[in-house]
Parts: C-alpha cells; structure tokens; sequence
C-alpha cells in the first residue's frame, strides 16, 4: 500500500479553523430553501467545523486561510456511485454498435490487452476529469483495482474501489481463486485508509456462479463494505437468468440471501413492481446510470418506481466507454429529463430529487450518509466551489434547477476533498495534468495500433 | 435599422488572404474521413478561400494574420434551428411543473411584463452564451423581434429570426393587424443585411387561424424565407386540432397549402408514419429540439423515421425556460443518447449523423446550405476552434463522437462568424459580457419582484 502522506495542515489550537470557504452562495443540501446568500463554511483538519454567514465566519476566524470567490456558489461535491474509471482509454474507440458487436469485437479484446499501467494512468486521466467536473466521491469497479486505487490516492479522492470478479479468467489475476486473494489482500493493505474503501464486486449474476456471488457476499458481511453488482442491466441478463436459474436477477439474489442494505445494484433498467417491492424491503440501493442506459440502448430504469417504494438511489456515470464522459452535472441534467419523458409527467426527478440523488442519496448508497453528501458541521469537508457569473448561469432564481438545468462540469472552479484543497482555479493540485494527457495519448496510439494487427 | 459597422479588415489584394486558422485537427464536416491532421483554413472577407494542410496554407499566405491553435479542432459552427433567445431572463423561473400550470401561471404572466429593453438584454445574454458554447447561426421566434435582430447585429451572429403572430393581442404589437405591419417593416429593415434573415412565425396551428396562417405564407413566399411553425408539439395540439378542424396538424397545413421546402416545422413529436410521409413528399425541414421535449414531457420525436423518410432535420435548443439552455453540444448528446433508447437500438443516430444535424442540416432547414454548414471553399467563414487537450477529449479516436459524446460548449475557444473573429480565448470581441450579466442580475430581480406582487 502507498503511504499516507501527511495531513496538509498541522491540527491548530481548538476553536481554530485551518480555511474558510466563502462566496455569493452556500448550498448545503440540495433544497433551495437551504440557501445562504453571502453564506461560507469552515474547514478544520478533514471536518467542516462551522458554516453561516461569511462575515460572521470570518470575525470568528481571523487567522484561517481565505478561499473567497465573489460569484462563487459553495455546495457539496458530487458522488459517483459507478465508474469504470479506466475505461476512459476506450472513450469514443467504438460507438453506435450493436452491444454485443461493441462488447466482444471491441471492449473485450481491448480489454484483454490491458496492462496495470495503462489502468493506473487512464484511471488517472478519469481522476483529472472527475475532480474538474465536480466529483469529489466516486464507487469503481474494474480489473487492475490496485491500480486504481493507487492513482485514487495519488489524487486525493475519496473513492470505494472494487476488483470485478467473474467466473473466466481475468486479465489481472487469472483463475478466480487468485482472484479472491486478490481482493482479500486490497481489504488488508487499505484497511486504515482515510480516503479508500475496499469493496466487494462481483460482476453480475450472468456471469458469477452462486458460489462466487456468496464468497463475496460473505467478504463484504465480514468488511461491512457496499457489495456492487451489475444487476438487469437488459432484458437479454434477464432472459439468461431465467434460463438458467428459473427466475429474474432480483430473485436470484434474494434467494441466494444476497439482497440487504449493503447490496449497491448497479443499472435495475429491467425490474418490475414487484421486484422494485424486494429491493425495498430488503433496503438494496440502486446506481442508476441514465446516460449509460440510453446510449447503450439498454432501456429506461424505472426511477420514478424507484422512488415512490422509498429505495435509495444514486447517479453514476459507468464508464467513458459507453457515456463517454464522466461529467455528473451532465448525469443529472440526463437523468431529470429522462424520467419526465418516460413517465410523460414533467413534474417527476425536479431539481431537487436530483440534486439529492447525486449527493446524499449517492452518499447514502455507499453507507457515507453521515459523512458526506451534505454540508454539515461534524461532515467531511467535501466541497466544490462553482462560478456563477457566467452567461448560462445568470439571472439566478433556483440554485437546483440551474445546478441540474444549465450548469455544466467546467463550471466547477475550486475543489476540496476530505479538507484538502485539491483544485483551485481549475488547476489541479494533487495531479500533473499535463503529463497525464500526455502519457494518454501515447497509450491512445498504442491502443489503436494493437487493435489495428 | 441598425447601421451596419463596416468590414474589419480592408478587402486585400487578390491571391491573397485575410485569416489562416491553423490546429491539431480540421474537420471540415460532420465526417471523420474527411478530418485533417495539422490543417487550416484560409479566411478573405467574410468567406473560406482555402483549405488544407497548415504548413502549405502558411506558404502559400505568408502575409495573412494568423490564429494557430496548437491543440485545436478546427470546424464549421453550429447552427441552433429553433430558439427563443429573450427567454434566458427566465430560465429556472419555473420548472417540473404541469405545462398548462408552467404556461398559464408562470411564464404568460411573465411575458405580459415584457418590455423591448428586457427582450434585447436578455438576446444579448443568449448570444453571449450561444457564441461560448460553438453556435454560429441561429434561428430564432419571439415577441419584439425587432430587438432581438438589434442585438444579433451587435453580436455578427448569423440568424434567423421572425416576430410570432398568434389570434390573441400581442405584449409587443397589441391587435393582430399591427402584428402583420411589424413584420412587413422588419422584412423592408433587414431585406440587404449580410447576416440577419427575417422569417414569418406563426405560433402555431392550434393559436392561429387559418386566415392568419395563410397570410404569413404569402409573406414567406413573396420573400423566399423561411416558414416557422411549432408543429404536433404534444398530444394536446393534436387532440385541439382535430376538435377544431377535423384532421391534425400536418394535415391541416397541408390543406392549406403550406407545407413546401420553406416550412421549418418545430418538434413534430406527435406526428405518426402517414405524416412522416406528407412532410417528406413536400419537402418540409424539421427542427428537432429533444432536450425541450424531454423537461416538458411533451414525448420523443421519431426522429429514427423521419431520418429513414429522407427528411431534413436540425437540432434546436428552443427557449432557456424549457431547455435550461441554448448549448448545442449538450443537445447533440441528448438527441444521440434519447433516439438510441427510444428505438431501442443503438446504432440510431450515430455521432455523424448526430453532428451533420448540428451543422449541415440545420443550415439546410435554413435553406443556407450552400453558405454555412460545412467548411468548403467558397462558403461563409462561420468556423469554431476546440480546445482538444483537455482530460475528457484525451485520447481521440474519432472526432464526431468526441463532439457529441464528450465535448462541452465550454471547450469552444474561439468563433468566427462571417470571416470576423467574435471571441478569441473565450473572450467575447463583441459582446461586454460583464455589462450583460450585471444588467440580467437587475432584470433577474425586477421579473422576480414584479412575480411576487
């Protein structure tokens, strides 16, 4: 495991705060009725320690670092709750296909040539773009995890990581038994992480045994860690499933006893009422990854269902292979007009379930409710700082709705996470984004090479 | 009329040009086999006069000012075929309601306050953040449309735009006959400027009586322009149609004579296979605006079988009030990722197809596709410069799926419109951008005010 690298700041005398936030907005929550106009927020150690009015905050701390920006709006950091964040060396090698055409000539082979460093330096590159476009928490799931939790602490991400499991040989480990040592050593070496937690990944449950699908089970019980599994995706895993096991993916879970608050399902695009009734009794949560599902062609998940039966969703953005972005302002902005013209109905996903949806309730899908996802005195000091004086953000009526609406990734200007600055004024502090992009492009070259011969 | 501000730069010598733009990447059109690695453009006046690799552009226009752009992406501007710009002063007013309650309660209310100076800020505000975001030429319906064309000249955008008639008594020309004078007046202002077309608006067929819809056809056909029409928006103008003339929309046009390569007809959401068939054979164009038919849950445009009927289409923002914006990059990705799910199928609308709606064939509904649209010699210089060395555009592997998969309107860093430079390094040339959003914060408040009295 890397070492942890110091705090930034020595803890000051109690009362102190190490930096003050301020600006023309402070959005705590996703409800506009929470809205603080000049409002700001204090920063000690990892923690928020205070929030209020800016003048009020400043008289209390004089001595703490000023970060204030006149039109800046201050609200929490995004969370991610699917990412393939390595995937972002494949954004755009192959679009529009038939998903069967773009999985076994494309995704798979490419995949299979997949070596540590290009997961390392492409989780890197996705890292960049999370932190620019206002993520400051993402769940990932993909092969190389050591790899990806290497470069998520290199850039000071709070992040939940898993390796995938399946039943086939993979390309990092090889045979599965290797491959649950290889999960189980990730839980060792991250076990006092501040930033990084471990998780238990099996792929999905058309290509998991039972068996596999319950030691991991098992090693998130034992870890009490999200248990992140793809599950009915299309109707093509739910036709399988029912060939193979006599019942729905929902089903096949619940029967494995495999469904319980820990259970992040990733997708649920092809669940019926009475299955949306297991998930919510047995308090599964859902990823729900619209923008995935729709160019994919997978389906609509039944959000709104989702919603009314109390389950607990978050937003993702899957990975830059079938999105291509990982830019969460577009998720939501996606996913709010995507259940309205669903449901005909305008009024469903408003601002402010969707806004909840990519903070607390992505939070919440990750058992980090009581940590981030809001702005709280007690909370993790995980904020974003947009500009508001932008064209497409003025006149300002609704923080929600332009948040969800109009506002885009690069609107973020400033970014803390766990109380470390790790953006400011768009360069990134804990990342060489210039030699990222660079080694990008070499790994890029070789890509389409390799596919080429 | 405005006067209209001389050329920029003294028509030079003959062989010689005024402008090269030079990057990374020219594409030229909506293909990636047509894209040029290291090429550029040749700029005399207000037209291209040369295309192709940097270094023999250089040679052969030794003496032309240049804008080299290491990592840039050089290509036409896009064109939005239906917006209504002044709407900006009320984005995130009012959203997820029911669309009689946002109509009725919110935004007539609101429009019955509008003033010529609010419609003119608040197209100011639109073109600044339209030119920010790529588009080049736009084509746009609303009230006080003589402002709107005020603040389109200031900006050197290209656009369309046309005052909306409807039976009712009009915020701007009061009785409908005033309606008619305004726009004969506006046609005589704008018949010899370089950029500005004006275009005859009705509402649409469910607000206008025949008579009316029948004397802006005459006005369309006398000056060879464009016919603006919302059509088969939802199911509600279908339904009133029928009630009111027996037949629907498209038919009742049709009756009427009015469908002919001239008619621009908006949203065609609620139009079935026999319709499809009627536009295609007239040779109506079709502006397709799916992020505003998704807020609205107004449904999906089939967008799949008017592209197999052969009929041409563009993409249009319409207004920021159901939009939230007017940045064709978000609705490119939007249009490409809805029809995919909608036709369950994802090969549907792939990126070129996608990006030639954006472009080429939004200037075709524009009857302008031997001007703008693509890059060519001989055509306007109506061109945008992307900034490509950004972590979400890292690697590329085809240019149309990055524009419309990954690219933002903020990576947009320099536009040229009609051969002169309207912002250079995301500054606006011709725009005071501070003084548009201080003046929109103070309209911001006034709207609000006035809304709570």
């Amino acid at each position: 495991m890397p070492e942890i690298p110091p705090p930034l700041t020595t803890m000051p005398p109690a009362h102190q705060a190490d930096l003050l936030i301020t600006g023309r907005w402070l959005l705590p929550t996703s409800r506009q009725r929470d809205a603080i106009a000049g409002g700001g927020v204090a920063v000690r150690g990892d923690r928020i320690i205070a929030m209020g009015r800016a003048d009020e905050l400043a008289a209390r701390y004089p001595d703490a670092r000023r970060l204030h920006e006149e039109h800046g709006l201050i609200m929490p950091g995004l969370v991610n709750t699917h990412t393939h964040a390595a995937m972002a060396c494949f954004r755009g090698l192959a679009d529009d296909l038939p998903l069967m055409t773009w999985l076994e000539d494309h995704i798979f082979p490419a995949e299979a040539r997949l070596s540590p460093d290009i997961v390392y330096q492409s989780t890197l590159l996705s890292l960049a773009e999370m932190i620019k476009s206002g993520t400051t928490s993402f769940c990932d799931m993909y092969l190389f995890a050591g790899e990806v939790a290497r470069a998520a602490h290199q850039s000071g991400m709070r992040a939940w990581i898993g390796e995938v499991l399946y039943d086939f040989p993979s390309p990092n480990y090889g045979e599965l038994e290797n491959g649950f040592a290889y999960v189980a050593d990730l839980f060792r070496q991250y076990q006092d992480h501040p930033l990084i937690t471990i998780t238990a990944d099996p792929h999905g449950v058309y290509t998991c045994s039972p068996d596999l699908l319950l030691r991991l089970g098992a090693m998130a019980t034992e870890h009490n860690c999200p248990y992140v599994i793809h599950l009915s995706e299309n109707a093509a895993e739910v036709t399988l499933c029912r060939e193979r096991h006599g019942c729905t993916p929902v089903e096949h879970l619940e029967r494995l006893g495999l469904l319980n608050p820990r259970t992040l399902a990733v997708h649920c695009v092809v669940v019926d009422d009475r299955e949306i009734g297991i998930l919510a009794a047995h308090g599964v949560k859902v990823a729900h990854c619209p923008e995935s599902n729709m160019k994919l062609a997978s389906g609509p998940a039944p959000v709104a269902g989702l919603l009314r039966a109390g389950v607990t969703l978050g937003l993702g953005t899957d990975g830059s292979a079938s999105n291509n972005d990982v830019d969460m302002f577009g998720e939501m902005n996606s996913a709010a007009k995507l259940h309205k013209l669903i449901t005909m109905n305008p009024t469903v996903m408003d601002a402010e379930t969707t806004l909840h949806m990519a903070t607390l309730g992505g939070a919440s899908c990750l058992q980090a409710d009581s940590d981030i996802g809001s702005l709280t005195v007690g909370k993790k000091a995980d904020i974003i700082v947009l500009d508001l004086n932008q064209p497409h953000l003025t006149p300002l009526y609704n923080i929600p709705s332009h948040l969800v609406y109009a506002a885009r990734g690069a609107d973020v200007i400033h970014s803390i996470i766990n109380g470390r600055l790790v953006m400011r004024h768009r360069q990134l502090l804990t990342l060489d984004e210039g030699a990222i992009l660079t080694r990008m492009e070499e790994i890029g070259r070789t890509i389409l090479t390799s596919r080429n011969h």
